[in-house]
């Protein structure tokens, strides 16, 4: 590797308080070498679902040997215990609230001990940054804490299929106002996609390939289908946010 | 050089999602090494004459070898063409929509192939920025595409001279509410700023030259002619935002 | 060390300007080693005694070595001084206008020149980024400048006993809606807080120590009291921001 130990933060602490710039000092207090890149702080407060949607689609991007600290904490200080994870050569450090719930499967993970004088209401400083910054430099990650058989996994739901029909959701509404499915990939061209009482067809490529101002369905760069208006915000437009129901069914002849 | 690749990173992206790091993600794959600046990533969706002034300003302050990563992309997936240019050692990396305008003089400049598999409506991950990465880790310009001979020039609006009157306008509005024009540093001192049916002068040194609360006229700190309010906003004074028309002319004795 | 010479970012420049980035792009024109930690640039414009808050509680967290860029000077261009500061091992570059009122008991402080050609209103990218930049890569306090005996004290308030009451203030509202105080632990347990017409008590460990929705006292991550609403915001329940008076006093039997 030409690069230092790299941790990603992910967290809802936003950009205008102190707590991410505390956190990252305490990891270069265990290492000053250690490199930093912000995933999003712009979590919305204490928003679990949304940060374990940012992490899916972030984390494998990353070279082996990241270590992913995310702290979506709505819980820190009670008995809601603290975690550090290994797969697949990358490094997680979080909370157990189901934040990690897209990373667990084949996953090895142990539970933090809360070091006394840890501040009760921050953990991500005082625990979880110090452990990740470990867990980079080379730690094992059974030294970190004892082994974990049953981490929090949340009831993920998917996109499901019945009778011709695939009903999904909108999992993220993005800065451009582009909604973002968890509808896969459509085996079949001849389809139609309904969205806030609209149909949108066919599946296009890009935005480009609709007029200034019109509803487009296309695959997404996270490999599921989205829906957008070109030049302008398909949330404003159909009035829809995170959870609104997406179907895609066969296009009558 | 005592430092690692540098790259700056300049989009409309904002920082809510996890698109710049996608894109950070995806040059690390290419070398660990690389360092980021973010120049800022709330440009307004779209607007590229606004990334453009903003690049204008600020890439020659970068060491020489810096690589500067452009991604405001309103046509991303369509005919438009990705190019990466090299001049006097710093390298720019963006889509061919007119965003490098003020860098093509005597430039270098080489057309990208689109990779298979690269995501229609994220060139940014998929397409600039391992072009970036591999430009910054030392890869020749000329072997990252072919040449480009007709980059999109955008007919840039300068400030002009007619009459004794100079003509300019607000190309930028800051944090603090200063509005920053195009029109340069006179090269007389007894003359007047007309701007929002005001009139300001002489040209100041800085915001301490008047009484709190009143409308000041300097050089900033991009070299031209700009104007703010001490300890307030000029834009929400004169009710004014980019574009709006601002004269100097000579002070009638 | 491990490390490459680190600065820490403090400033009111916000995100979508390039002002920061500037000052980055400045210090590595010095060196191209130094690394970048940003504290905050969501200092509200010109808000010296938020700066002074947000430092206050974050620079011993950094490993000695590190310099503190603080930049929030309203007073830029005028007859302000500009200083430079050493002290247990850290520096800190800032204007002089009790920024760094915290910091300078037993600090050695110095005033640095203002270089011919310095923006009169960018004193941050001109001025104070290339004297971080110098100390920071090894460059003597001393040879930055001339000894400063009486740098710019601001009468700090601090929370007060009275009577058996203690009287502090809302010193911060963070993310959250987190209102942070200035009132110490409190050195017996039977008391009760009053804040914006409501009495709290006991101070409590953590948030989840009161059921959803309720108010909570407890010590925060920076020692001092803090009110919160469980999953919710103090400032917005109880109307209050930074300035707010707040008491602790024994509670009645």
């Amino acid at each position: 590797m030409g690069g230092a130990p790299l941790v990603s933060l992910l967290t809802d602490f936003g950009i205008r308080d102190t707590y991410v710039a505390e956190m990252k000092a305490a990891m270069l207090a265990v290492d000053p070498a250690i490199r930093f890149v912000d995933i999003t702080h712009e979590v919305s407060p204490g928003d679990v679902a949304g940060a374990r949607y940012f992490l899916e689609r972030t984390w494998r991007r990353f070279p082996v040997g990241t270590v992913h600290l995310v702290v979506v904490d709505p819980g820190v200080g009670t008995e809601r215990r603290a975690i550090a994870v290994s797969r697949e050569g990358h490094g997680f450090v979080a909370p157990d609230n189901g934040v990690l719930g897209a990373v667990l499967d084949g996953a090895d993970v142990v539970e933090l001990a809360i070091p006394d004088g840890a501040s009760p209401t921050f953990h991500g400083r005082d625990v979880f940054a110090p452990a990740a910054a470990r867990l980079v430099t080379g730690v094992a990650l059974t030294s970190l804490g004892t082994s974990c058989a049953d981490p929090t996994r949340p009831v993920l739901s998917h996109a499901r299929h019945d009778d011709g029909v695939m009903l999904g959701h909108v999992v993220h509404v993005d800065q451009f106002g582009n909604l973002v499915t968890d509808l896969p990939v459509p085996d079949r061209v001849d389809i139609v996609l309904h969205v806030g009482g609209r149909d949108v067809t066919p599946i296009r490529r890009t935005f480009g390939d609709v007029a200034f101002g019109e509803l487009v369905a296309y695959v997404g760069s996270a490999g599921t289908i989205e829906v957008a208006v070109r030049d302008g915000s398909a949330a404003r437009m159909l009035g829809l946010g995170r959870g609104a129901e997406v179907r895609v069914m066969p296009r009558e002849p």
